[in-house]
């Protein structure tokens, strides 16, 4: 593992040390595993209870917390910032050191190559395609013709990145994405379904990330997007023709139907779905497993769905949410017998009163 | 790009020629994007706006509407069909022209080869499998043994299809597809699960399509069975002795549960999940992120789910559907204090008639 | 086909033999396709009117069944589990016999390699991973450095697994699976989000199922387990430090979110989602497509949705449960007016009492 300095790590994150800035820090670890050679951190105040007792040798905390704190620190108003841009020295992936080219990748001759990259056993990359500065490409992982990658983006094992597929610059695709397969598209015909080649490439811009087995189909006509800083988990899958805004994130398991516009810096938690043709606005948020039918078209926190209950409560309430029509006329019912009863009530009064 | 001439492209599709039949067209754009030399299609009246300023060479569109294009026409009564018909024409997908194999794949001794097939890099063919004529088996894709590939099917890059598998012509299985997985079965024993090994194949006829990432398992000892022209978008999860009748479609992220068995020209939008062992008829629809727990006896639209809402309703919501059967007490209260008063009433009005 | 006695198939299963023990069985159908020289079962009480008409030369049945059957019979109070334990004869996977390295495997020198496994074409294991004895990893496999695969398991074709993830004994992990990709954790800092680099690895313990295209991410500091016995069926998707307990079983779709912790013996029936940070103790069932957004504190069947609708009856649900909270209004209003109504009552009662 590579060991820097208290001092070193707070250069490199813009935090400040608390304590012997020589310390040397060889990892990172949580509050309650962390060893003397390692650095914690505290970001969420659920945790603050084990901050007393850390073994850790120095810990990333806020300001307000150094006071609580039995060891070294390096002191930002962010912890969790500090602890996310330090979190990289200690990944062990594998980076271009110069290039390399593994015997058994089959490359065509027409490819493009930059500078620096790393090219691991068993990828085949097809004509025309352009390979950027500092790209790696894992093992078994096929990249079409006439597709590009931009500088330093990563592929790990395993992807498929079909033709006319262009990939920004730091992006991150892990195992078994896919990028570019054909969008769902076909005109009916005589009871069978006449297919609808689809012709639009897909544009991922940079730094974006793409999970684990997640889908990005190539658009019909015009291409796919997927704006800068996008960040999408495992198994999303983005139909034919969606754009989605910068710096959006979407959590494992969401779908988006074809032709779809979601805005800028919108959440949508795991398992979302959302409906085709829809425009959804910046900063909207959307709960897990809620779908979307609808355009979203203020900024917000929308829902679906109907919460967990113990089976047996449950049954009841879809019971009860089935005759809902029922007893809406119940209560309409009650509502005009009261009425009545009122009417009848002041008929009498008025009777009564002409009779006083 | 190929060029065809108006007229060549109205034999192909079947579509009468408005205007210089002359006309070389290069490829196909949208009616806002499309350039002199691009063709064009008006199918959805929600974009009969863009016919007047269009810049295409020529517009695929219904009769109605030819009175209202600058343009050169092709007039057909479904300009959607048409279009369809003539997107394969710049589709850019390598195809087999004299059989092809690439010195890195891998093919047993014992593989029945057809002709014309493209075999790229790093493909694995496994013992006695058969692959027929004018196959593509995309770059790294695994074939296993025993299994065979019907004539003019495509597989891409990645597709991993197990043994004893049978896939039949004209299918499309993209990226990332797995064919023949094991069933979920286990027999519980103990407090553990007892794995069944699952003896049953896959089989797919037909003009099948196969979105990328998509699971068929094999069945447990009969075959799981997708039928002619059915068309399975990204994602899609067929358990094993699942039946799906021919040209159903689903879209991204359906899940089919073990045993259940699904008409023919059904059509299952995104998400929907089908619980097992269930029978769904001919012609049944489902609404996106449904989910079928019990049989569909009858064609028709099938949905479940509650719609989506701001957070905040939709928490008002979940809490008023959670009261609901306090709700239906106290509707039951009130009928009965309203049949008691009348009761009353009525009792009252006898006495006073009485009196009277 | 290999052939046994059914004397041979009770030795193995511990059933007893009713008929002639010497019969020979070449494999397993079901009661309606078997012919005289396979075996069937009979387990699940709807299945019994196949019995009398089985073509089946024996039939794995209960005692009580015994007194109907036609044919020979395998007796076991658990007929399921004496088919599972029968059903792997039939198998017709590769198994190591010897050690068999394809000549395209590319195997890093520093890598561990134990007795008679099985590595198929184009397999790449990568520098000090350990793989175990009797270990199968299908064509095109990926395994990272560091990583370890305990005795006889089989990775299918086309698996990615990360480095540092350590894989126990007896498992089988489907094509298309990806374990130790990146869990989805970012740091908002000025409207874009910082990686946070993923340190923690995945431990996967013995005997556990991973179905195709299922997905697994390593911990963001501390490891991601997946306990004994635990069986996950495809696309399921397990986030970073999920904690999934002993025997606990998943069907297609399910997916977890960060740091929720499973308990033992637990069943999620296909497509549920669990949300982060929870807690889930064991013994909870929770049904399908259910959403868990709380701890599971006891033991029991859980469960969220609606239930499937026609689609006309859905649209007068999903309308008439927007208005609960007018409804709920209403509702109030009425009670209201009763109790004026039967105060106004009682004072009139009151009024006349004084007057009688």
């Amino acid at each position: 593992m590579p060991a820097y300095t208290l001092a070193e790590l707070a250069e490199i994150s813009g935090a400040e040390v608390s304590g012997d800035a020589s310390l040397r820090i060889e990892g990172l670890a949580t509050l309650q595993n962390a060893r003397a050679s390692q650095l914690s951190f505290l970001s969420n105040p659920k945790y603050e209870k084990h901050l007393q007792s850390t073994q850790a040798g120095a810990v990333i905390l806020a300001p307000a917390m150094l006071q609580h704190c039995p060891v070294a620190a390096l002191v930002h108003p962010d912890p969790y910032l500090v602890y996310a841009r330090l979190s990289r020295l200690w990944e062990r992936v594998p980076n271009a050191a110069g290039r390399q080219i593994h015997a058994t990748a089959v490359i065509d001759p027409s490819v493009t190559l930059g500078e620096n990259v790393l090219i691991e056993a068993g990828v085949v990359v097809h004509a025309d395609a352009r390979i950027g500065d500092g790209v790696v490409l894992g093992a078994n992982t096929v990249v079409g013709f006439a597709t590009s990658i931009g500088d330093n983006t990563r592929l790990f094992a395993n992807v498929s990145v079909y033709h006319d597929v262009h990939i920004g610059r730091n992006c991150i695709v892990h195992s078994g994405v896919v990028i570019g397969s054909d969008g769902f598209g076909f005109a009916p015909h005589r009871g069978a379904w006449v297919k609808i080649a689809q012709l639009g490439g897909v544009i991922i811009e940079d730094e974006v990330e793409i999970g684990a087995n997640s889908t990005i189909d190539r658009g019909a006509l015009d291409p796919t997007l997927i704006g800068k800083g996008v960040k999408l988990d495992n198994q999303v899958q983005i139909a034919h023709n969606v754009v989605v805004g910068d710096h959006t994130v979407m959590a494992a398991g969401c779908a988006v139907a074809g032709s779809t516009q979601i805005g800028k810096h919108c959440v949508l938690a795991g398992k979302v779905g959302v409906a085709g043709h829809l425009t959804i606005v910046d900063h909207c948020h959307v709960t897990a497993m809620s779908m979307v039918i609808k355009n979203l078209t203020e900024p917000g926190v929308y829902s679906s769905g109907t919460g967990i209950q113990p089976n047996a409560q449950w049954r009841k309430t879809i019971g009860r949410l089935r005759q809902l029509d029922r007893y809406a006329a119940r209560l309409k019912d009650i509502e005009k017998t009261l009425r009545l009863h009122e009417q009848e009530n002041a008929r009498e009064q008025d009777k009564q009163n002409e009779n006083d």
